[in-house]
């Protein structure tokens, strides 16, 4: 594996399962793995989870974490191809990857959308031009349109969880929240779960369509309660509209899941990423229930990361 | 020992005091007894001393710190029980102690008081819940009333510089701020110098009674200068009004401490926890003569930080 | 080497490129050297290239690095002797050197000029207060008026690119910025390319003379494209007036580098410490060019730093 940015194969996805639960397991398994080794964590965005969990996974092997809070740390960089730098911006991205690319043996980075250009977004520009210039492995901490990471902590979950089920019914439903918030989780959670070969329907709001690109082979059902019957995990998400991009369509508090919601679901095991903003897109009761598979999602992020980080060192 | 919040008794303090100037004189001792254990240094108010010092100790373990500034990286925390979560804060205390307890084999937390809500200060809220939730042992880096780890860095000063008498008199004075300061620092070092047998003479202007929790057996002088003859230590520190809670009730200059003021009290070694205010709470003369012991005691932090890692690790 | 502040002499200079030479060859040669010796790095001015760069030096030695950005983390230093601090600076740079000494091996610091004081800048004071309370060896990741680390690495990387040539010709050429930028990378390149023996040429617009303590010896050339003739290393930076001190003179977009101005120097390689302004100081065309330097340089600041701390772990 060269970079870990997207969901590349039902076989790949597999074997990162696989060695994340072994990691799991024996967390020191592989120390001398890294040694010698470094990884840059670079967030243009603020992190908690994601940022701990990598450097424990680094860690784990050996490797010797460094973390850069781009953001907080007042390093405007410049996007733009052939750009005058005459305003603010302090840095051109080119120059940045090909510095940190010398720094680094893998570069693990984080980049929101706009969600302001859908196109641009899209395209997950950032992430390209970082994997065009630094010359090193990139890992996605979450980008744009994508969060891999969480992705694969969620199908380790669900591994756990299955109780030898072959075809689990999942459940990605949208949750209200009062912030646009980016796809890149709803997306990446779609992407891996069919890409793993589970039957997943999607219920929302109309007009909360994700991209298709994502969504491709899912059932979509905008009746929340149909979506829920019989369900064996059901994952809750807010995010902003896709179509009318970036901007918020519906706060209906009904789309809230609670336990009233789950009558007809009576086993499902009940999943978010963090963080969850607490009885606005999920209920206490659910959270603080047997249901809730939140903080194993959490702990396996940690699992998740190792496994991404091991596989890039070979 | 399972949490470090508060003082415990004369003989774990004694233990504590013990190990730490065994660490003093040989900070590797135990380098091989953290090995792959990991303390996560949450800290919800800014910290400098007390950051680098519980970073050194737990490297001196063979430990990995990791910290997070939560304040800085924008992580509001919602602390109420049952909350609606549309407002600003992100995630609830819950949920973040939980995840961070599954990263972490120990939790070191710092939170400061409000100063404005005395009872939930009081009851520091912040740490029982991170306690209650996040399944792993809790060292305090300074909650809302307590600075254990600062009193036992102190307790290891005197001891250092005791002399060999037995029953040092130890004097704690207010001394002017421009700012409302919290208690925490006052209210440790009177609850671990009474606890380890020292007689203790609190003395400050009429309305800056400390919280009697931490007091009882004290003796109160509102007369700064009988207070301070024949001390052998004065522990100098500003703190605002318990009573009139959170206020600054008086800026009196004549209460900062100046060779003048230990005229009877030659032997006396001065203490205070830095940062300190020159010439605001206490004078130039005094903090580059030779009685001052402050580098002292922030040295010690280190060690009385790696002594109560050491213990929880067991 | 006890501290590394400025040049000193053309003999070290010498041993800290061969040093650091061999370590580019092989990065962790020493790597038994620093254990459990600790450098702190303290930034009272952020950081990218010069953080990242210290602490891997530091791993490759096998010492901890533990960063404090002092900007960033709201604790600012009083400065003045004999202040009463009843403003907004919390602590004297006295009582956090003596604590920060006693807390770390290595002390790394950061402080950039204020502009606006030359007499203060010129003094480099900071430093001066550091050295002289901290008690251990001090080493400078830019200063008021010098940025040795960054010297080094260009001289190191100048060493690389010479080709066997014994006198190359070396221009130092001011470019244009937006804002008022410091004079520490201008004077320590003059500062170490002349004692280094080199033949160097100065070229800026009129008003932009740097300080004479740093350039004797240097050959002053108002004319750009005069100076640039034959040259074999460009070194391009902007820094503001030093006469007229910290003022931005001029913007002239005709004094930054092209290919057009290299049409007398062909074999001429450019150099620049980064981060750059594209399009302002320095063309595109340049940078995405076979000329450019500037990516080993900023890889060369690794060596550089590990060959220094390496020196004063003696």
């Amino acid at each position: 594996m060269k970079h870990f940015i997207r969901f590349e194969s039902k076989e790949l996805g597999q074997e990162l399962i696989d060695l994340a639960r072994a990691y799991k397991a024996t967390p020191r398994l592989d120390l001398a793995k890294g040694q010698g080794k470094r990884v840059g964590c670079i967030f243009l965005n603020p992190s908690l989870r994601t940022r701990v969990s990598t450097q424990i996974a680094a860690q784990n092997l050996g490797m010797e974490p460094i973390v850069l809070n781009m953001d907080k740390e007042g390093w405007a960089l410049e996007m733009k191809e052939g750009a005058i730098m005459n305003k603010g911006t302090v840095e051109h991205i080119k120059d940045a990857a090909g510095v940190l690319g010398s720094y680094f043996d893998i570069l693990a980075i984080r980049a929101f959308p706009s969600l302001t250009n859908r196109d641009e977004d899209v395209n997950d520009f950032i992430f390209g031009q970082f994997v065009k210039y630094c010359g090193k492995p990139v890992v996605s901490l979450e980008s744009a349109i994508r969060h891999p990471l969480q992705s694969l902590a969620d199908q380790i979950t669900m591994k756990e969880y299955s109780d030898g089920k072959k075809k689990p019914k999942v459940v990605l439903t949208w949750g209200p929240h009062i912030k646009a918030i980016p796809h890149a989780v709803a997306n990446s959670f779609s992407e891996w779960t069919l890409g793993m070969g589970y039957d997943l329907t999607i219920t929302h709001p109309e007009g909360y369509e994700l991209d298709e690109v994502f969504t491709k082979g899912a059932t979509l059902e905008y009746n929340q309660s149909k979506a829920l019957e019989d369900a064996d995990f059901v994952y809750v998400k807010n995010w902003s509209s896709f179509n009318d991009y970036g901007k918020i369509l519906s706060t209906d508090p009904s789309w809230m899941l609670t336990e009233k919601h789950l009558k007809k679901a009576k086993n499902a095991k009940v999943m978010h990423c963090l963080p969850v903003r607490r009885n606005l897109e999920l209920s206490d009761e659910i959270l603080d229930g047997s249901r809730s598979l939140v903080q194993k999602q959490a702990e396996n992020r940690i699992y998740a990361a190792q496994a991404v980080l091991s596989s890039i060192l070979g």
